[in-house]
């Protein structure tokens, strides 16, 4: 395990490198990053890099004295990345911000799965792939505050002496208490970021989350939904990286609003045991459904402990709960049953 | 939800049927089970029906006030269950014992999963099936008394109208500190109901319970395990029975000492952290790779909170968490690293 502090403010004025801006240093050499510094591999990568800290520091000033802890590790087989967890603090129960930048040959198995996903790829071989992203789960304690879920990444993968590329991503919120005002607030921010690119972005992309965030055996989405999407490589590569950036910048304006409006709350055992319970359903969707979380447990010497940061502090089960009638949870669940346009 | 408690203790003396004897009206009319009586399915539904009010009874022994909830409940396209839980007890944080008697045709999709175990069914059409079995987790809430899981059941598929059927089931021991008195006693409880049947029963099906177990992307065991078979149908239909009927038979002679051993053990807030910690692991392996939860996930109205009965009442996850070397907490993770001989 390799836990690494960034020591030195080292700026590189002539170019994109500013390792100040970041949690630590960056995967790719400092060198390579200068030297291919528009490729959309290098881009990317300073790109999630800058999102990360800036993440990282907001979450920091709200929390207080509780720090985040910076573990920067290697991939035996190419790459490595970034996690950033902070936990068991006072507003945060458990807050993840990873970065991860990995590269090599992606196996005939995995390649499959991809061609399932509605990507045909050239299966019978390995194939050259390089993987950048930066996702995070934010479980604060106070149960008035949802929980937040992004991420966003880029692909490529070189087939037949062609790359292939396409981005995905998507940012989520699971509340535990249902405000109304806060989900219209988080979806209308997203509409906005979305709206700048294309005005047919947010009605899929919210109607892909909804459809793709199903506790299936329970009959109810994880929670308000957001956008979700895959696979999106039109118009071009510089216009999809720009709408990508557009929303990881949406993140922090989406969510610190939220936070700072419910961090002083009151609550009581009450409402602590059903976000507990609530984070018992986050638990199953992330381990049955989620189809990141899948795909790394099934990956050979996956970095387990950064795929799994996703899943809550705590959680618990209790045999049939059910919210009374008329309750603030069952107000909840109704909208987990049928989600609503919420702009 | 239908909540049923036995009231009348009839008992219909020229028969199997003895009602004072389960924890609700069997699943099968009395009459279908009387006039079935030499049937392997009404024999099993009513060796089930014993077990399960004989272990319940003796865990509401030992916890005391706190009672077994007794859930009877219907399936919709045939057959029905029975539900008992306790949660929150001073022993049992949460102890559930499940027997369900289902039948109906089998889809395809399904067939063809049964296929993929090595048993050869036609999954070109759905298939006449009846599946009827006791399954049970207990918690117990001290850290030093170990989770127990066991599980019996007997299978028919009708294949062209032949009668295909097989029994499977296990049990094992799930520590969160290692006591190896109480290991060996387990393994020897179960090696000796073993050992009256086959002599090679123990050893392989011991192999096969450490193999099953595993919470892969750990590359460790969820326990120290037990016995596990499955698609048992030699030498012939009664001896695997009454194989079957001396493992569960031997579930209390393998647990109670072990309960009634350290009940009243101390313990703190480190050692409840730990539990808990393990525990989390203990959802890893039920979502991610347990062949029965995610069978019944698939399957359309299933009961799931029956299914997921299995879960623990509480779990955590901490990033990076290891144990200190040479601590009892890394003792355990010794042999659930490498599983040991303990008869």
């Amino acid at each position: 395990r390799s836990q690494c502090v960034l020591q030195a403010k080292t700026i590189f004025p002539k170019n994109n490198v500013d390792l100040s801006k970041y949690m630590a240093r960056p995967v790719t050499s400092v060198e390579k990053l200068q030297e291919t510094s528009s490729d959309m591999k290098s881009r990317m990568e300073v790109f999630i890099l800058e999102k990360q800290k800036e993440i990282c520091d907001a979450l920091q000033d709200i929390e207080g004295d509780i720090k985040f802890k910076v573990d920067r590790w290697d991939r035996a087989k190419g790459g490595g990345g970034i996690t950033c967890i902070l936990e068991d603090g006072q507003v945060f129960e458990r807050a993840g911000v990873n970065i991860s930048v990995v590269h090599g040959t992606l196996p005939a198995k995995t390649a499959q799965q991809m061609r399932a996903r509605g990507r045909p790829l050239d299966a019978t071989k390995p194939l050259p792939f390089f993987a950048a992203g930066i996702s995070s789960v934010i479980h604060p304690r106070n149960p008035m505050i949802p929980t937040l879920h992004f991420n966003y990444r880029y692909f490529e993968v070189q087939e037949e002496g062609k790359t292939v590329w396409w981005f995905g991503g998507g940012t989520d919120l699971t509340p535990y208490y249902l405000d109304r005002e806060d989900v219209h607030h988080f979806h209308k921010t997203l509409k906005n970021a979305c709206d700048k690119h294309d005005s047919s972005y947010y009605e899929n992309f919210k109607k892909w989350c909804d459809n793709y965030f199903v506790v299936q055996h329970r009959g109810e989405r994880r929670g308000v939904g957001g956008i979700f999407f895959d696979d999106v490589d039109t118009p071009d590569q510089e216009s999809v990286f720009s709408f990508v950036k557009e929303c990881a910048n949406a993140v922090l304006p989406c969510y610190l609003p939220i936070i700072n409006k419910h961090k002083n709350d009151g609550y009581g055992y009450h409402e602590r045991e059903w976000q507990l319970l609530r984070r018992g359903r986050y638990v199953e969707f992330n381990l049955v459904y989620d189809r990141g979380t899948k795909f790394g447990l099934l990956t050979p010497n996956a970095r387990i402990e950064s795929i799994l940061m996703s899943l809550p502090k705590t959680a618990r089960w209790q045999y049939m709960h059910e919210p009374e009638d008329g309750s603030k949870e069952a107000l909840l669940m109704e909208v987990l049953k049928n989600p609503e346009d919420w702009v």
